[in-house]
């Protein structure tokens, strides 16, 4: 499993993946879920992965082989919608190529991705996007997506998170939903890759790999833990079970 | 869907379960999760159900059946390992009655339930039950059980709950985890019977209902609220992206 969350702020776009990769709990390994495209004062554009990792390595793969084709690379799309449009249909791609073969071992097609960026002449979009190559954009209403065990993480983005949010609190915001994972899911780890882009600086804004003595995350981890009881504490017990 | 969690303190029991019950969103109704079985001073029961919930009102319609047959009854169990017994033979009756019906009709026989209590003679015990009848017991290392949609409420037990947590505490924390539940998914819902048992009293300690206009429940939906984002406003932003 993984889990990865993006966000559509006014200030731009913050993505979070985490890089643990399991097949049963005998075989997990670390693969990298971000992918960055990027043409500075451009386009750049953050795909995150997940589901099966073959599904979604092959994506990518697709993607990179369709660069120089015209009305198909992602690098020729005129808008976020028209890249979106190429990432569905190189999921479409590998679906034919797999599905049939995944079936007959009883093997779901099983991928969702986050697709967000900015192309020069249009704001920053996000999207989200599923295995069958459709998706949906996110709206002011619905400032991020999640893919993944994305439920763990989930009541701190929906408490904090509006558009206004600052880069710099979107970023902390997910890596406490990301703590929140790691903690209660084992499949769920550590490198984790937090990106970041500005609007209107059509380039990666910042790209930070976390790990276990990362200093900030460390910082982030003990200090929501600590807050999370003393805020427990604070709030008075049931008095009709005080003396319990 | 559903959530319901059961914990296994020193101090006794402490039991919170929803009443949402949906068959799409279309068709959402109330129905208590909880049946209490009781006779003071010699064993108090508490079960709590969620899945499909023509399975678990079986296995309760069973379990009153059964009532007076001796070793079949859990009002005859020595101990709760062999109440636990009962329970579970009750879910594999309904499934001999049942499970081909459903499959018939593509429904997976889906039920789990968290039984727990205290019979005179041994101390508290709590169990959780798959639907195949067999169940584990919470021992000191994993004081609690969540049925349902565990996920989103899981964080914040992992964080404060362990067998010297007091029952106020646990009931608090139970309601914390169950409001975080109910604002990140619509099929858990209100009222809520949050029931607890003390140690050695071998009756139902407290047993309260609670609506939307519970005050102690408004106050924690409130505070709970305000306190994290006052903790999530306290941490510090990544200084890389401090000036975002």
């Amino acid at each position: 499993m993984t889990y990865c969350v993006g966000m559509l702020l006014d200030a731009g776009l913050v993505f979070l993946s985490d890089s643990r990769t399991n097949a049963g709990v005998d075989q997990i390994s670390t693969f990298r879920k971000v992918t960055v495209f990027e043409r500075p004062g451009e386009r750049v554009m953050v795909l995150l992965t997940a589901g099966n990792l073959a599904i979604s390595q092959s994506v990518v793969n697709v993607l990179h082989e369709h660069e120089n084709e015209p009305g198909v690379s992602i690098w020729g799309a005129k808008n976020m919608f028209e890249a979106s449009l190429s990432v569905g249909d190189a999921l479409r791609e590998v679906h034919r190529r797999d599905a049939d073969a995944l079936k007959e071992h009883h093997i779901e097609f099983n991928a969702s991705l986050i697709f967000g960026g900015q192309i020069a002449g249009e704001p920053p979009r996000l999207f989200c996007i599923y295995a069958a190559g459709n998706f949906i954009e996110a709206t002011a209403d619905t400032p991020y997506f999640q893919i993944g065990e994305s439920k763990y993480g989930k009541p701190i983005l929906d408490r904090v998170i509006s558009r206004s949010t600052s880069l710099a609190q979107g970023a902390k915001c997910a890596l406490i939903s990301m703590d929140s994972t790691i903690r209660s899911n084992l499949s769920v780890g550590v490198p984790l890759d937090l990106l970041s882009i500005k609007t209107d600086e059509l380039k990666v804004h910042s790209h930070v790999n976390i790990d276990e003595n990362h200093a900030y995350f460390r910082m982030i981890r003990t200090r929501w833990s600590e807050s999370l009881r003393h805020a427990f504490h604070e709030i008075p017990d049931p008095e009709w079970m005080r003396r319990s």
